[in-house]
């Protein structure tokens, strides 16, 4: 059994439900021999991470340090781990674990984080039922199948939001085969948005950025988008009935009409919804049928959507637009996030 | 200019919105080179017929001849027209027309019934402003390219609700590639559902029947279910939770739960509405996303699918469960049609 180099975790903790997370500290559970411990250097802040303090979703398990864009220095591994060495830099998502075997009905089908024993990274429950925790922390101790080498052609900083933000808006592109010439449209320019563009445009597709922000026009041509309609104006949504095969709907905003989202589908494009709106979603089912558009969710990627994500951002140059914060001031960073003011994703930095 | 041999079509109009045709007339169109012209010998009823003439979807136009099953005999063909000769038994389905051309988006891609110039068997117009009427008549002149020849193993009045009732059911299931293994449940076990049971089963698929009926259940077995699922059983239908890839709705009912349905599905299942509900829809996004269902609609077929599901019929001895009414009893069998009595399509006999 390897003995791990941190004998306790030092994090920041939500401890009821709001918008403030604290230091607290926990003992960090053994290291198996598949594990590997990082001590972690930076760590994105994503949407879910504000749901989950705030028990938006329920069932949060306080003290819950959440965080699962995560990036740091490899410096112990278990004794089966031959993939990394002390000192890599490596990344880890929101997942940390998946039995990941062939008679697994979800592994075996590359829906690792549907398998009955998939842990996600925080607020999740390991079998042994200790709680998962998550990268606002001096470290964390995870499944070397849900460890992933930072290429060196990506500062750490910047690959943090790519372990969930990327692979969020990525995970629906690859798995229906986006290709050259497909039209994709995202709806909301943020963390996963802006990223959503430049994904979508190294796929090869035409891409509609919807936003009711004018100011951001210029960032998301520069990002990737061909034509940036502007949801204010009826005119520019007009143009855009019938004309897309994707839509990437990153904004859970209630002024969402999920009716009009249809309308600018062509026949038998789909619409893929990445932020769970409150309430019901509700909308007449005449043109949906009609024109035999489809509504999906997406979830989070498993772990050979999160290898490609990686691929792509180097062959294609994607990066995240990122905003620093010290983890000594991650209240503050929380808080701007949650007034909707990042540009576009915040990092921790530790 | 080849000339037609019937001079005025005699058939059963809608005059004015409510279940009720009488008899009127109306002079053919001309036979262009690629049309045919058939005698009528047989006509299915589809749900499309009794919202057109009730005008439940609005616009439909009086006087009309519905009737999008139609079974009968070539009796003149235009000068262009090779593939078919007098006296072949041939059906038509719920589209007469579409460019076909390669440069048009829709017909290239296998979405005829999506042409820009897509004529509707009954109810629309033609490009010279003449509305088409349909099959519960005594001819129709139509374009040879919607016109297929009924394979001899099928009699004709078990032909003809392979041209909507079946088409409609198959085209999903055949453009996502419902293969061996896959999990298909239908809901609704009428006129479209008896066919989807079979269709599903003929692709090889294990075939959920999902009925209020418990009457019913004998013969969805026979058909090809290997379960059937009380409705109103609240233990079966736990079971039936997680259990499916594929789920064909047939059913437009008031009582239809979209999110039971969604509950029913599989990781990254498809639910397909075939029936337009009336009002909205509406469901809990939660489970929906997060199990990464889709949702979607489907029309009709296009002229490959009917071949296909043609083609189908014989190779796995798939045939409708019909109820024959004379067409002079056309009103008896409409209302008893609406009432949802019939067992499982009817068919006029001409």
């Amino acid at each position: 059994m390897v003995e791990g180099k941190i004998n306790e975790i030092h994090g920041w903790a939500a401890k009821k439900p709001g918008i403030k997370v604290e230091p607290w500290s926990y003992k960090p559970r053994p290291i198996g021999p598949n594990d590997v411990e990082i001590e972690i250097q930076y760590s994105g802040i994503c949407g879910s991470d504000l749901h989950t303090i705030k028990d938006e979703w329920q069932g949060t398990s306080y003290p819950a340090i959440v965080g699962h864009e995560i990036v740091g220095r490899v410096i112990t591994k278990g004794e089966k781990v031959s993939e990394f060495s002390e000192g890599d830099i490596v990344g880890v998502g929101a997942q940390v674990y998946a039995c990941l075997r062939n008679d697994c009905e979800a592994c075996s089908n590359d829906l690792d984080p549907h398998c009955p024993k998939m842990v996600p990274t925080y607020n999740g429950k390991y079998a042994d039922g200790e709680q998962s925790q998550g990268g606002y922390a001096s470290a964390v101790r995870v499944d070397a199948n849900y460890v992933f080498k930072i290429p060196p052609s990506i500062s750490p900083e910047h690959a943090a939001p790519l372990f969930c933000a990327a692979t969020t808006v990525a995970a629906p592109m690859l798995r229906k085969g986006v290709k050259k010439g497909d039209r994709v449209g995202v709806v909301g320019i943020g963390g996963l948005g802006h990223l959503a563009l430049q994904y979508a445009r190294a796929l090869g597709a035409e891409v509609y950025a919807f936003s009711h922000s004018p100011n951001k026009k210029q960032q998301c041509l520069e990002l990737g988008a061909s034509k940036f309609v502007l949801t204010s104006d009826k005119e520019e949504l007009k143009n855009a009935h019938h004309m897309l095969d994707y839509l990437l709907v990153t904004s859970s905003s209630k002024a969402n009409q999920y009716n009009e989202f249809i309308s600018w589908m062509r026949y038998q494009g789909v619409v893929v919804i990445l932020a769970l709106p409150e309430g019901h979603m509700q909308f007449s089912p005449f043109e949906f049928v009609l024109n035999e558009v489809g509504i999906t969710g997406s979830l989070i990627g498993g772990h050979r959507i999160i290898e490609k994500v990686l691929e792509m951002a180097v062959e294609h140059n994607i990066r995240p637009i990122i905003e620093k914060y010290p983890i000594d001031q991650v209240n503050e960073a929380l808080k701007h996030m949650d007034d909707g003011k990042a540009r576009y994703r915040i990092v921790l930095t530790h």
